[in-house]
């Protein structure tokens, strides 16, 4: 017996490498009988689907977008998706920007439901927070998931929302949340020790592509601070962090020597003046027998949100564990003690960001698809 | 701004550890609010809530529950669950029989949505598990949840089914199932080697609490053939194991020399008999760098489910990362590759295994509550 259930519209915004790996999902079984997508827009032009010819495939949707697309109009969107005839639909925000993250009440209050990995909305001000959640359900009608925002295809989100509303108790949520940077600390930093300098480490994981365009995106910390901000906002008694990621104690990893580095070339180019720092602080880790790694952690019973640079002893899973830019996030709760729940996995890519976003989305279907 | 939705009905059946931790859970903040508890049952007495006098409390249900329950009538459980005025309302099946699985189908059939520990109706025979998937949503309209039959509040088959329900391909799962085995491999084969007796250690096990009461359940390798079973058959392309975990190879470490032991007493106390045959394994794996694990495998390009001891090298994270009785599963799929997604944590516990139940009532809650 085959059941068949109303595909759900969905539009997408944003079409880099995130935004193509969803597209692909998108337009591929399972999901492509679960959702009709109405809509493909990148920072410039959109276009409206079905195509009266042929249909869009990962192969052929940028030159169509290109010669058919038409000035992308954001609010014209969301009118799509509340009035389209299998109304509310969904809207994917797979911009990085921080112009669609300031619409989201609105696109909610208008009753379309949205799935985003942009970590902009949900780590920003509280007051942006604030207005996000009174707009989603169960104050609004329509739901707001974010999976990927932290922790890309892994289920991090989920489980923390889980432990919360079945009444356990968070103690510590302590992790590796960048990819870039746990690639870079488990080269540099390893149990058996190394030579290898930190500025060679950084030019490499930039020319494999595991770095933002600019390094200096990732050393600052800020990403880490962003994820740090989503999971402590799910936790009912964490910190309020007003100023979101910018309220969270961040330790940065460009030097000072190269703060006033005028531009990434001149950066990358001035890198090893840094690595004498780094030297040391590998050698001071390997005399107490630990590594170095780049976390984050958020402590409920000492209030703090923090992250830095620590030391583990060489049998610790930070340690141990790691491989790549796998990320790795260990949940200390009352029910998981004295031993903690752990989740690890490549936490970046394209392909795994994409299936949080469209994990995201299957679970929206769940909840408001209906029979035909 | 608060909103309030409607509470679900909810009848608990099955009051031992795991039945009475989700009687405290339900009755505790959060879920109090989410769920009105509209009868418990043992497996003789059943009594309706809420009492006429005081509320029922994980401390005062059980002298009530003897002084004014009336025997257990499964039927009439059912149907006051489907024309409860807040209909159609939840069942969790927290017994370990086989009786009440039997009847899924038809529970299910009436409309009333299922959660539950009890491994029993999705790891027997397909003709049960097809009967209760047939009656269930989407052919049906109720849902039917059982997380922790797999690594208790491990967040594993939900993230099994996102992988698939994204269009990933799943490779390989392996894990270590079992918290008992887990337990007794993490304490006789260590990677710093060791000479404890394995019968010591069952021993320990079973006056620790971590064995079933005829620690014969646990070595017998069936509750992992099970756990198996439940996994597999939510992968498409995975083998059909007609009789379930009958189905499947499955290694016992019942010694074949204890094979005829009348009785669990006889068994306990002629397990040394055993000694011989696991400190050789454990001697031989020695030999190679590696421990001994007792592991579950779902190899799809192989074709293979099987439970079984293997050997893992010291640096394996079945090898280093395992404490207590955890669990670890890790799940090899086309986009997770080469390094797998890994889970890990307590896997067995009235707490923990409670929480897969009432996070499934969470997720059956957000899909569908109404505002009152």
């Amino acid at each position: 017996m085959s059941v068949i259930l109303r595909p759900v519209p969905v539009a997408l915004i944003g079409l880099g490498g995130v935004g193509r790996a969803i597209l692909t999902q998108l337009l591929s079984p399972p999901l492509s009988s679960r959702f009709q997508l109405i809509l493909i827009a990148n920072s410039r032009l959109s276009l409206s689907l079905p195509l009266p010819a042929s249909p869009i495939t990962p192969n052929n949707y940028l030159p169509i977008l290109e010669a058919h697309g038409t000035q992308l109009d954001i609010p014209s969107v969301i009118s799509v998706l509340s009035t389209h005839p299998d109304a509310p639909g969904i809207l994917i925000d797979a911009t990085g920007s921080d112009v669609v993250p300031a619409l989201y009440s609105q696109i909610l209050s208008m009753g379309v439901h949205l799935v985003t990995p942009n970590k902009k909305g949900f780590s920003g001000s509280l007051e942006l927070y604030s207005r996000i959640q009174s707009a989603s359900f169960p104050h609004g009608n329509a739901l707001v998931y974010g999976e990927s925002t932290v922790g890309a295809g892994l289920p991090i989100l989920s489980t923390l929302k889980d432990l919360i509303a079945t009444g356990d108790e968070v103690e510590k949520i302590e992790g590796v949340f960048s990819g870039t940077l746990s690639y870079i600390f488990n080269e540099f930093s390893k149990v058996g020790g190394g030579d290898v300098k930190f500025s060679e480490v950084v030019k490499i994981a930039k020319d494999k592509g595991y770095t933002e365009p600019d390094p200096r995106d990732d050393l600052s910390g800020t990403d880490v601070a962003r994820k740090l901000t989503i999971l402590s906002r799910l936790i009912p008694s964490s910190a309020p962090l007003p100023e979101g990621y910018a309220s969270v104690p961040t330790q940065s990893l460009v030097p000072d020597v190269l703060a006033d580095a005028s531009s990434k070339e001149d950066y990358l180019s001035r890198l090893e003046e840094g690595d004498a720092y780094f030297s040391n602080l590998r050698e001071e880790a390997a005399k107490e027998g630990k590594v170095v790694r780049y976390v984050g952690v958020i402590d409920l019973k000492a209030g703090k949100v923090e992250a830095k640079l620590e030391r583990y002893p060489h049998d610790h899973a930070f340690a141990t564990a790691l491989q790549g830019s796998d990320n790795i996030i260990s949940f200390h709760t009352k029910r998981y003690s004295p031993r903690p729940l752990i989740i690890q996995g490549a936490g970046a890519g394209a392909d795994v960001t994409a299936m949080g976003c469209t994990s995201d989305l299957v679970k929206i279907h769940e909840r408001i698809a209906r029979r035909i």
